[in-house]
């Protein structure tokens, strides 16, 4: 099968502008089909705030409102998204700013009310994926830039978090091609020792994650994505990489600095 | 040659949410292949007010410095175009909404400063127009929708009059389709007696053209319209059609009320 790479950037990168044009560069110089997926940066807060619409989050998640959907709508489907793909274009790279109501590519049901009602925020259809769709613009060179919008076919756009969008659209085309989903965060890997930033694990195996669990040895913020790394790969994808998104890469077809995470 | 539907609506359209959901069912009915071409409305200038940017115009043009071009990247490229692809969704219209950077379908430059300094304000490269790109979409029953931005190839977004863009990419498709450019706006067409709402006139040949311009009967806002409505036709476009954008499309097939403008 042909390589895929799925690379999921969020705000520390996009909000950093010389980071964020390293990223670019290496980016649009990786030979492989490729998407990127990402995240909105502090500027919808930023821009919230001077329009008085102040976030609003219960246990970490934020609540998207009527107001909310709109402003992350304008930042992260037209500010973020155009200004990369406008920015790859430069670099020779030929990007297509979507979100999941373009072309229909990510289906989404407005999550359910239980105890909390997180207003606009979508749960994906994960076997409503645009997979033809998407195809069809790898298969024309076309290189997919994805906001983390998706919305409920009935004319409305949700909001949905970009590594769980990350996920599924590698999970999706795992039947098609060798996918290689990257996850690009703050640190340089998953950490032995929280407090060593050098202390990365290479690799994690389910054997190395069960034991890392039993000595309670992992930040709490890094869990949900080795959990979701492996449920992708439970599901297809073929390896799951998480870490600097400039050392991850500038290595990316040879050894690379950053955490690997294989069954 | 197939038929091919380039369609233009403006914040008249956009702005009035009882026209626009018209609009949109009528839209989606064409059974021909189409595109739909959008402004941008007074959500802009509402937006930018709240963001202390307020409207700067030469000669009625908009003058389009860097905050500006930031907000209206934020508002066309994603409020207003997000939510009409994902309204198309909600009609069966597989829409993928689209600036001129996106696919590098619309390539520009940015205005040369002359007496005026437009700011980033996009010239269309028309002989660079992504014809193959859009050929595909077409091709896959992907319904582009394209907002008034273009970019200059080095990173820059820039803005581009939606009538010009419009007429820009009925030009470049002609020689792949048989084009009928439709422009919708506040009027039911182009009209024998300004003072008439009802004395549209129904074809405007370029014999008709040069008597109403002799008789100096035409208002100065259509002016620019019929003009390109001609530079189109010169270049290649089958027809333009002229009027409101519901009286048009529902009768889209048949006998037209509006302005057909024919060689």
């Amino acid at each position: 099968m042909e390589n895929l790479f799925v690379i999921k950037i969020g705000g520390n990168v996009v909000d950093n502008d010389p980071a964020l044009q390293s990223f670019l560069t290496n980016f649009a110089a990786i030979p492989q089909k490729k998407i990127l997926v990402h995240g909105g940066g502090r500027i919808a807060t930023t821009l919230g705030r001077q329009l008085g619409i102040e976030p609003d989050y219960i246990n970490g998640r934020r609540i998207t409102d009527g107001s909310t959907i709109d402003l992350v709508t304008m930042v992260y489907g037209g500010l973020v998204n155009k200004k990369l793909v406008a920015s790859l274009q430069a670099h020779h790279c030929n990007a297509i700013g979507l979100t999941g109501a373009d072309a229909n590519i990510i289906p989404a049901v407005k999550r359910p009310v239980a105890d909390i009602d997180y207003g606009f925020v979508g749960d994906i259809k994960y076997d409503s994926v645009g997979v033809n769709n998407l195809q069809i613009f790898l298969n024309n060179n076309l290189v997919p830039v994805i906001a983390p919008l998706t919305h409920d076919g009935n004319g409305q756009l949700l909001n949905t978090n970009a590594d769980t969008i990350a996920s599924a659209l590698a999970v999706a085309l795992s039947k098609q091609y060798a996918v290689r989903l990257i996850y690009c965060f703050e640190k340089k890997g998953v950490l032995e020792n929280m407090d060593d930033e050098d202390s990365v694990i290479p690799l994690i195996n389910k054997t190395k994650y069960r034991q890392l669990m039993q000595d309670k040895k992992l930040a709490d913020g890094i869990l949900p994505k080795i959990g979701n790394a492996f449920a992708a790969i439970d599901a297809g994808v073929q390896e799951v990489l998480i870490g600097d998104a400039n050392d991850l890469l500038q290595n990316i077809t040879e050894n690379t600095i950053g955490t690997l995470i294989k069954p």
